[in-house]
């Protein structure tokens, strides 16, 4: 078991990071003698509800099942359960308890946020990706039709509980979409982290306890790290998105829901290591590095058949990353040094599309430019 | 004309105050050269919405004009707005304009607060209530059917320009509402400022110009200090609510918009003065010195008609000002000295009810206790 300290003066808060941690009782010390709520879904209801139940003593009216999916975090859903909270008379010193992935942290972290405007939230997250990427930062939100996260809140949880043995039950997409974002750590910060990463892979999809803490608390703590510097995304914090833009136009492109997040930054990541290498500015060996492990994570590394250049363009332009009227992308100096930048050939992004969009590439592993 | 800066680290902003600021350019410097749009309602646009389109260049597509009143504060309508910025593709550098009263401001500012996860938002203040109190605090909000503003969050704006001259076309009961809330800044921290608006209550009431600016900047100067040392509301910046436990009570019993947030708070700064002096904390002759100015104020003093102890209580019980299961109310040390306190005896509280909910009341001036 570890434990990460976030640092933000009076919204510090503490990670707990191990396996068996959701039996244990002196986690909820701080909290369980408040009002408290809980938001889950079905899926994860299944096998964490009802312990959980037992040991914070909650009855049922303290506890909304959602169905589980993307189309959750929505401004409706958002709503019902602010009608919900006010009908059970949650007082503002409550407190949400998030037992679930991003998708129930995102929404229910919003709700907090705007609840009587801001109470506490503790976050149990349940996934690989929650766990390694949601749980730090305090972005909270919801999605529209006209893009991902478009309305939201910067709201810290007061609390994260990231039990490890919550992943034995992740379907294996959700588990491998995970190992995306914990390779993104290594990519854009540390390159000592992404040797160790490709010594250990077998034994974090395995699912070695030691490996899955360590790999959870370092993620954690390169993103408390760079989020303490930055807490509003104003600077450094464009940074962790990495694969992000690329990502998030294949996944607008798809429609949410048809290739999980960290799917879609894999390929991101291939993306962004591809056009950094054109531009000159890695190794072609080193973009290779980073697809190979992509791939041999059992990542997608290109993006869907029939995606254009033109769909990526068209996708990006809509991204909250366009300042200025201008693109900004986040590349690579070196595997482990990212930057932030609109100051590229955009003909080399240009060629990083055709050949990722291309009709004859090969679906699992790509070369990368010479 | 004064300039009062609020200190708040990174999100400090200036608030410029006085007679016709709305057709000078340079106080839009700051902000002209980025996307705008600006949201007002029906009532203020037909006589300020022309000169500040004007002004700032906009066309209609920027401009967006709803139906006057406090039915608009609904995520219904933050919904609608949201929509549309993603619609009109505001970009996250982009920035809100809030023309109008306390209502374009709580839910300009709540949309400000949420999309993209908080953007930019500058308040032009037209009515006396939302010049002295909700252009300072960062309080933005909507409400619910179970509650006055119980979603929304703290969001400053980037700028506040209160000009005086828009006071000229407002109608004469929210002048009186605006003025409630400048006794309340004298009552609860500044007793020289108490006697300030004793002698000039008639000339704010003519609104001239000098006093109207002179209560403004010393208003808000008040609210600002105390929220620099409380951004977040969980000490002193409670003091502000001074009446407002009562006044919320009134305004829910009555349903939002039967009296104006004003006027209720106006009757509970004279609850509020009448259960500390029976309570022994000031003198009776300071209660009645606290009536007298709200009534000389041509202000209500008494609950509406009908509405019992029974019905504050309930109300009350509600208040986000519960906490850990005790009402806590803002009461009076002195004139200018106001304290927040859950210590207090309930039965002195059910005196002050009794007194002023009685039916034989004089529907205007009450005799504080004895």
């Amino acid at each position: 078991m570890q434990t990460l300290n976030v640092a933000l003066g009076d919204r510090s808060y503490p990670i707990h990071i191990g396996p068996g941690l959701l039996g244990q009782t002196q986690w909820w010390d701080s909290v369980r003698a408040r009002p408290l709520r809980l938001i889950t879904d079905d899926h994860v209801a299944r096998h964490y509800l009802a312990p959980l139940r037992t040991l914070l003593g909650l009855d049922e009216a303290a506890v909304r099942i959602l169905t589980a999916g993307e189309s959750q975090k929505s401004w409706e859903q958002a709503g019902a359960i602010l009608d919900w909270l006010l009908q059970t008379h949650l007082p503002r010193d409550g407190c949400l308890i998030a037992l679930g992935g991003g998708v129930i942290g995102d929404l229910v972290g919003f709700c907090a946020a705007i609840y009587q405007r801001g109470i506490d939230f503790v976050q149990v997250p349940t996934t690989l990706l929650a766990q390694v990427d949601s749980s730090v930062g305090g972005k909270t939100g919801i999605n529209h039709p006209r893009g991902k996260n478009m309305i939201g809140a910067f709201h810290q949880p007061r609390l994260v509980l990231a039990d490890t043995d919550t992943l034995k039950t992740l379907p294996r997409r959700e588990l491998l979409a995970g190992i995306a974002e914990i390779i993104k750590y290594g990519m854009l910060g540390d390159r000592a982290f992404f040797d160790w990463i490709e010594a250990q892979l077998d034994a974090l999809l395995a699912l070695d306890a030691e490996a899955i803490t360590y790999a959870v608390h370092h993620s954690c703590r390169m993103k408390a790290e760079i989020v303490a510097r930055d807490e509003r995304e104003s600077g450094p914090r464009a940074l962790l998105n990495l694969g992000h833009t690329f990502g998030h136009a294949i996944e607008t492109h798809t429609g949410y829901g048809a290739w999980l997040h960290g799917e879609a930054v894999a390929t991101g990541l291939c993306m962004a290591a591809d056009l950094s290498a054109r531009l000159g500015w890695i190794a072609p060996d080193d973009a290779q590095r980073c697809i190979a492990l992509v791939a041999r994570a059992g990542l997608p590394t290109v993006p869907p058949a029939g995606m254009t250049p033109g769909d990526f363009l068209q996708r990006m332009a809509l991204d909250k990353k366009v300042a200025h009227g201008k693109l900004r992308l986040v590349l690579l100096r070196a595997i482990g040094e990212a930057v932030v930048t609109a100051d590229f050939d955009p003909a080399k992004l240009g060629e990083t599309l055709a050949s990722f969009c291309s009709p004859q590439a090969d679906p699992r592993v790509r070369t990368p430019a010479p």
